[in-house]
């Protein structure tokens, strides 16, 4: 307020865009049936775990709890294939989990209970009349981020703007999961601008852990994995341009699939930037068997006929099943020299490597020349649009930009840069198109540079953390440097990559004055985003918080990734992670 | 010249990057041994046809002529591979057979015969001394169009400003070659700008058809089609944006492929414009089976570990071998509505279904009421940078811009179009990046559409002329309304494509008053482009000319189309096309 005004009264203070936030809330509570409401103890103090508040909350049934901790999509299938349970049944089990992880999370957007129940009994009169199944989905309700169109439905993707502008049309995943059987019951929570690891937006608040209700669930999918580690969904359909489905995966200790372009088919309808990092859509669950029976069936149903996108690679099961006659050949990355990773993860991946080894497979240290250079052209082409995308969608209410989105300034725009010409051409003047054809080059440059290291160093698959950190407070990570060295280089280079949950912090093993981590204690920090994650290092924060092994495998290497992913489940995991 | 000016003096009137020119083209003629160069008579009065000059000039031995007058490059590769004929013979033979090509037709840029011999000696050698051959081309001559960047050689790409500029390194279809035993010794002519049905420019001149020398070869890969057709080359490799290969293949009466980007490893340094529609690299032959051959056995080659764009899917054998069990289910378009194809071309199509439909294939009349909307779209996309790029690359020397390329103005620039919002967005203020996501949202539009249609149609593949003409004199076609919409199309929805020659032009058949053309007489004009088709066909000029089928197989469908392409092939050439 400057002194030539009067003080605004109480409601000009409130932003002009308060009461569209307040409806749509208003009007996602009402989704949620009364009965299913939790109990005021429950939602006062709830126990930090999502899963603890469920089983105590007494709205699922024995089985119903039962069927939502099947962490195996192939089990439920079969249930409601073999008419043992029906998908009313199992759809109801599903919603009621759903709707306390909300509570509890505010892991959703889009609640639409009543339909998805509709389209269940429409699939059990179907199998009952016909004694065959639509497909491979049959029955099962699959959650998707709020970043798919969904019919009828908001696609609001964080942004105030966006609410009461019903989609018209399914996106083509929706379709594809649709054809192949599946019930969709709730859209997911995410950051606003989705470029955040913390998943808060002014539409639908703050999405905390399933696991520990005073940290972040991750992002931009983190309402997805918070709904899934909760139970609240035995498959998620996230997109990841950075790290959006790896790092919720891994915040929440979940197998997850983020793919090369073309295999999960998404015709987005943000198609802004696309041509310099290009985003996909991929599965997060609580089992390894989950994702690949996703990936499988999905390009067995193909998905081509119907998505312009998708590239007709049917799902190589001889190269997703790890090798009969030989060992496997791995790279890792303990630590990229940017950002140190923290104590558990560090052990993590000590342990993984260790237990590797122990199996006899050959673990290679991995070059790490390359990934700077790889980061810093992802940033510059997430950045490219100098913000404008975010700006227009802020204006519609006047919305401000949440503190901490990685979104361009006006100043970032390309026609700014100064970079190197492309061989073959004498210098001329340096204008807009120009500049996106030197990121194209350089980007060219830098995927032939990492494809050569790739192919002669001959591995099946590169390991390394998801992350250099376990867990944050809400609205920590904003004020960090934000590097997502770990993840978002895989993205520019378009390679897929597998999490799978290897570990959980320890107070006992992580603790700086642990023997062990005397390397943590002697760190002299490198550089600004390294201090911070240095300093924020607290295991009183983050014991028994899980942590996830990122399995690369390459271009269109899903099916390399889920093999190595396979090998490192059952040496990790020798009882379930999630039991 | 304005009135305050002196009248200039005569060298004054020569354009400033003459002399570049002048002796850019001095260079390439000592690249020529004397004993190659053709006697004064044919050179002043050359035969039509390139073919007839080279077999009159007696420059080349019986062999030579019959090993480059082989349409099948397997026989030239089992002649190698068997010793019967050493790489160093038959790369003469080549060498030879492309300088008298291009002493008639223009049809080289770079030459580089004495590279191309040492290479064939060292395959030779190591042949001999080991057994075994490098690679499936081992020791086989294969041209490229000057677009592809080999070492140490300039890539004009018909720019004068570009000569002098040596290429720093191989593109990556250039080392895959290299990789499968190739000998590079020449690469061809192109329109400058690359967008022009005329292969002509300032640095390296006219290219002519091999078979009529008054006429075109085509572009842009003109000069590609004319070396291919003349038989101084058994494989050519071109590149496509809207019809640049198939264009001079059907001028050329050749076989080809006009690929799914990604299918054929291709890291143009010419990047710009790339998101909007894609250009690809594909093969150019006398053959089906050449074409076939080098598909298979470059895909065979991994061309994924070396080019970061390829896409890893193996060559199907059994998709490219035409069904046993049933017939063809082919769609067909005589005409699009737009421009309605002159009488050989017409002819040509009712032969080639006839024929089809008499073996029992079925054949149906497909519906064209997409094809517009999807031109329209591809040359937006191709004018999206206002012609800044030309522009900047005429700058470089002053040259300017020749007429009737497809470049455009800049008041063609994006920022001035008005469409539709994308689906979920409120109306926001038209900036560039928001009209480029328009684009994309109406490619997506427009290709999810047809490939619905598609699908649902449930045909092998769709048949339709390659060009609505048969062939022009130089610098006619500058002059019409270059309606592409025949080839173009395909570029935009990234469909494959191959062409096969079916028929010649023919004074007897093909005349305005022949039987069978009253269609033609009647004809009412339905626009400019139409009326400059129309007004413009002159049987005398094109008699005896080839004209090809155009067979699109869909997105990845290069196996779907050679597996009709050998069907056609099969009824249509009893004996082979060019004998």
């Amino acid at each position: 307020m400057t002194g030539d005004k009067l003080p605004l009264e109480p409601q000009e203070l409130k932003p002009p865009w308060n009461n569209r936030v307040l409806e749509k809330r208003a009007t996602q509570l009402t989704l949620i049936p009364s009965a299913w409401h939790l109990p005021e103890i429950l939602l006062e103090i709830p126990p930090a775990s999502s899963v603890e508040t469920i089983r105590a909350s007494g709205i699922l049934s024995v089985d119903e709890l039962a069927w939502t901790e099947t962490a195996d999509i192939r089990e439920l299938v079969e249930l409601v294939k073999s008419q043992r349970v029906t998908s009313e049944a199992l759809t109801t089990a599903f919603c009621k989990r759903a709707a306390i992880a909300q509570q509890v999370t505010k892991c959703l957007t889009e609640i639409f209970f009543d339909k998805a129940l509709k389209r269940a009994k429409e699939l059990d009169d179907h199998l009952l009349s016909t004694g065959e199944v639509i497909g491979p989905l049959h029955g099962v309700p699959v959650s998707v981020k709020d970043r798919f169109d969904v019919e009828g439905l908001d696609t609001t993707v964080g942004w105030v703007g966006l609410t009461n502008t019903p989609a018209k049309s399914n996106s083509s995943i929706v379709q594809v999961l649709e054809s192949m059987g599946a019930v969709l019951y709730v859209k997911t929570n995410v950051p606003q601008s989705l470029m955040m690891s913390d998943s808060y937006n002014h539409v639908f608040g703050q999405s905390v852990n399933a696991f520990n209700n005073a940290l972040i669930s991750g992002g931009s999918s983190g309402g997805e994995g918070a709904l899934v580690g909760s139970g609240g969904s035995v498959l998620g359909i996230g997109t990841d341009i950075g790290g959006s489905i790896r790092v919720p995966s891994n915040l929440q200790g979940l197998y997850s699939i983020c793919p090369t372009t073309g295999r999960v088919p998404w015709d987005c309808s943000f198609l802004h930037q696309h041509y310099l990092v290009p985003p996909v859509a991929g599965p997060m669950a609580t089992s390894l068997p989950t994702t690949e029976y996703f990936m499988e069936s999905l390009i067995e149903s193909s998905p081509w006929s119907l998505d312009p996108s998708a590239v007709p690679i049917p799902w190589r099961k001889e190269l997703a099943t790890p090798p009969a006659n030989r060992k496997l050949r791995l790279g890792v990355v303990f630590d990229d020299g940017v950002v140190k990773p923290q104590p558990p993860v560090a052990r993590a991946m000590r342990e993984t490597v260790d237990a590797l080894r122990a199996a006899d497979h050959e673990v290679i240290e991995w070059d790490t020349s390359l990934h700077i250079a790889i980061t810093n052209l992802w940033t510059k082409g997430i950045l490219a649009d100098g913000g404008q995308h975010c700006r227009s969608l802020c204006q519609i209410v006047d919305e401000p930009l949440i503190e901490g989105m990685v979104v361009g300034k006006e100043t970032d725009l390309l026609s700014h840069e100064e970079r190197e010409q492309p061989l073959g051409l004498r210098p001329i003047p340096q204008k807009p198109s120009n500049t996106i054809k030197q990121f194209e080059a350089t980007k060219l440059t830098l995927q032939t540079a990492f494809l050569k290291q790739w192919v002669s160093s001959e591995i099946d698959a590169l390991l390394m953390p998801v992350l250099p950190w376990v867990g944050y407070k809400p609205k920590t990570w904003v004020k960090s440097k934000q590097w997502l060295g770990y993840t978002a280089m895989w993205n520019l280079l378009d390679y897929a990559a597998v999490t799978v949950p290897v570990a959980r912090a320890d107070r006992g093993l992580d603790s700086v004055d642990s023997a062990g981590n005397t390397e943590w204690e002697g760190h002299s920090v490198r550089n600004e985003s390294d201090a911070f994650n240095y300093l924020q290092y607290d295991i009183d924060l983050v014991h028994g918080m899980p942590i996830c092994v990122q399995i690369v495998g390459g271009r269109f290497g899903e099916e390399k990734a889920v093999a190595v992913g396979k090998v490192v489940d059952e040496l990790m995991n020798p009882t379930p992670f999630h039991s």
